[in-house]
């Protein structure tokens, strides 16, 4: 675990980003960062733990929404500064916005358009 | 164009992530840097230019190995801070290592594997 570890080059705040793709559809889900021990939790769980920038703590996908990604395969650059998580998204969503994939924007016509296969609606899945 | 470019969160570098994915078979290819003026012309030519961060200058993908990739779509995620850039990778090989993609290791028995699809001889594309 700690070769592994000590084999990628983790930026200036410890982070190395980390694509979620669907491992089934080749769909990129998301893109989200992992310190060390985010990618230790990671491996050792079998389910995608990232490190939450905005809120400064590790953060196990799925955690509150059940939408936990099981982890299929991990990839990593030729830079070894990028991992690729291949996952299986459980509830089929990755995006909090309920988009099956963040990547619901497409640029046309000058402007970007939503895009995207919408599987919950945030209000009803995260309300208190 | 300038309001494309506003929408986007770029880092305090002033540098945004793109991933280029392979058009037709949604194999992820690399991953790279824009800058404002590498999004420009990216956008404005159809061929992906970069931020190079080790050279610290601006890189037409493909300006010495011939490989330009032929932009297809450019998506966005929700936080808008990282870009997915769909890509006809000409030459069939992104990554200087000659791998088809730069995702050309994957972690086999605690340890990163090659995996990947050898395009060309490195030697050979970029001798003197």
């Amino acid at each position: 675990m700690q070769e592994i570890i000590q084999s990628l080059k983790f930026d200036s705040s410890g982070l190395i980003p980390a694509i979620a793709q669907d491992a089934a559809t080749g769909e990129i889900l998301m893109v989200a960062w992992m310190n060390a021990e985010a990618l230790a939790r990671t491996l050792e769980s079998g389910e995608a733990v990232y490190w939450s920038r905005s809120r400064k703590k590790l953060w196990h996908k799925g955690e509150e929404s059940g939408n936990v990604q099981k982890v299929k395969q991990v990839r990593a650059d030729c830079d070894r500064d990028v991992l690729l998580i291949k996952v299986e998204q459980v509830g089929g969503a990755a995006c909090h916005t309920g988009y099956r994939s963040c990547f619901s924007w497409v640029l046309k016509g000058g402007a970007w358009a939503e895009d995207g296969v919408k599987v919950f609606d945030p209000g009803e899945k995260y309300r208190k």
